[in-house]
């Protein structure tokens, strides 16, 4: 099988960039090893930047985010006994949409199927050849079990942080520059509507906590956990206590309502990149080639991100010839990566508990700076709700 | 003895103080176990920010400062093959001033000498007493070997981080936070004219380097270096090459021009602060209560922005008898400290070389981010320059 763009991973990413390269009259074929289902109901990521929102909307795929998603004008910050909310669309004109990762991977299914993109999941064994050539190739074992070819101009690999495509970059072509988190994320969903309209970022000297949600009658919690955790230890009653604590129930008169626990489980927190996000004719994008804690917000979003910029990239060079913008992918898509690795970093570490006194005192000083400081505000809104995808 | 305030410490906060309670009506006697000529050649901090020069104008003190000191609108920011200028006037109305605390101190003294102000130095086994009452003592062993009490309303601790005051609040009465730093700076200074003219920050791989100066005919410079750095190690043509290497000799032009080197020395990188700045009748100012690095120039504007308070607060107690500023000195001072304490952290950490690669890249992510982004500016800009200080 030949096909100009090899897309590995069928994730938001990998059906993104074939989204955008069909509309550039650019043919594509995904392999994804993992069933429709299982990727279909993953579940990750609820923010979407005000970029992502243009970008999804630009390219056909904004109705039902328009119509189903709740735009928020900013966010909570809080500490024991105070509460205030930054604006985004004051401090910088940008708003964010609650709109889970579930959602636009669903949008993202219904349009390659409308456009009839051949999506070949549950595919396995899957290596990738000749990469530093311009007549790259990818080897697998399709779902019955025959081993495939597929040639290609290009591979795009969209396949996360534990794919093949990662690893095909030899050891002594990249950097990979990484940290670790002394703690981990407990999340759940809860079928209950949010006791807040906007996010609550919640410092609190027992760990910190996030409320969040899905939709009207979603709630999505986390709690700050060591590392290590079992979920088993977490009755519903207990993490609902802890939640309760930590965000401030019956402070100021505010109540948090909580309801059937029906998905919980543990995240750890971790930072990475890979670098150069390119090899040869292989392209990285999205979580094949950088990780970030979920404090920020922003990985569903730099992926978005770095598919708009590849897109364009293969667009050039495979319909007018031009490589210049291929060649500056990678530098092009490190910068708002790095960016946004130091964002998700300093959100992260601002809002922690780390167990050093000295630490906690440096986040209250930090909470209160970028909660009375119109220049703190903005700093971390404009990181927040994001900064225009470069051209 | 008697008097109204026992000031320990004839640094700048204890001579301030004793000269912004003179302007007041209120006694005080300062007591210095060091050597008046000691205590005026430490070669110390060289930047006051906005609020320091506008209070040091206000108590009559600005004469020698307008006329000698320096007026900088801002700071460079570099890294391998970029210098940025942050101007401070644009992003916040406010300056800085290069005027060396030597400067201040013998201004100080002066206007000390001037008033008829008691100042007794090569003072010995100084010791607080009965500082839980309103009538405290001190004893101590004067320069010529004989044995006095000072009775006072109030002792003001302005004898820094090794003074008896600081040690003088019971274990059970405060907290200690702190934090040392894997590294120190080599500090000269040399008889040359500067080589820029308002200071440079420079991260590189190899180490932070600083180009600051006291005057146009000398400059003062600072290197990065292992903690338990021993100067001997250090010749002045090594400095100098270092220097030109980290400040970017030959870049664009810009030069480092060598000079002779009269003073060399190692600062280690320290964060503490103690709180409560306040127990009983004993009120810790500067140093006595707080210690940061020096990346951020805030030793000594803290140590201003405390007395200012300080005197305010003991005025409404021992003029107007009223002891509410005097209550709220401690909270009030120690917002303004935990700023400071944040900004010199996140300076310190934004600029130091660590050897971990991650670190690297966040730290040129933000330098980045804080010379392109107005909002990421303006939040350095407003700290460096400084905030109003608190009524």
């Amino acid at each position: 099988m030949r096909t100009e763009v090899a897309i590995i991973g069928a994730g938001p990413a990998g059906l993104l960039l074939s989204h955008l390269l069909a509309r550039a009259g650019i043919e594509s074929v995904v392999l994804e090893t993992r069933s429709q289902e299982y990727v279909a109901s993953r579940i990750r990521a609820g923010i979407l930047e005000h970029s992502s929102v243009e970008l999804l909307t630009e390219a056909g795929l904004g109705g039902r985010l328009r119509a189903e998603g709740h735009e928020h004008r900013g966010i909570y910050l809080q500490w024991p006994h105070e509460r205030h909310h930054l604006d985004f669309v004051d401090l910088t004109g940008r708003s964010v949409w609650v709109y889970g990762q579930t959602e636009v991977q669903k949008d993202l299914v219904a349009a390659r199927a409308a456009g009839g993109q051949a999506v070949l999941y549950e595919t396995s064994d899957t290596r990738l050849h000749d990469l530093e050539t311009d007549r790259p190739y990818v080897t697998y074992v399709d779902a019955g079990g025959v081993a495939r070819r597929l040639d290609a101009a290009v591979v795009a690999g969209c396949d996360g942080s534990f794919g093949p495509s990662r690893a095909a970059v030899p050891p002594q072509a990249h950097q990979t520059f990484e940290r670790t988190y002394p703690y981990s994320w407990l999340g759940i969903l809860a079928d209950v509507a949010p006791s807040t309209d906007e996010l609550i970022y919640a410092w609190h000297p027992d760990g910190f906590a996030l409320h969040s949600m899905r939709s009207p009658t979603v709630s999505r919690l986390y709690l700050q956990v060591p590392n290590g955790t079992d979920v088993a230890g977490w009755s519903d009653a207990r993490i609902w206590d802890e939640l309760a604590g930590r965000l401030g129930h019956g402070q100021d008169g505010w109540t948090l309502t909580p309801g059937p626990i029906t998905d919980k489980s543990v995240l750890p927190m971790r930072s990475l990149v890979q670098s150069p996000m390119r090899h040869g004719r292989l392209f990285l994008a999205g979580d094949a080639a950088h990780i970030v804690p979920p404090t920020g917000a922003k990985g569903l979003n730099l992926a978005i991100a770095d598919v708009a910029l590849l897109s364009r990239a293969l667009t050039a060079l495979l319909r007018d010839g031009d490589a210049g913008p291929a060649e500056r992918y990678s530098d092009d898509a490190l910068r708002r990566v790095w960016r946004c690795t130091h964002f998700s970093w300093w959100m992260t570490t601002m809002l922690h508990a780390s167990g050093d006194p000295f630490d906690a005192q440096l986040q209250l000083s930090q909470l209160r700076w970028v909660t009375t400081s119109p220049a703190g505000a903005a700093g971390l809104a404009e990181n927040y709700a994001g900064l225009p995808i470069a051209g």
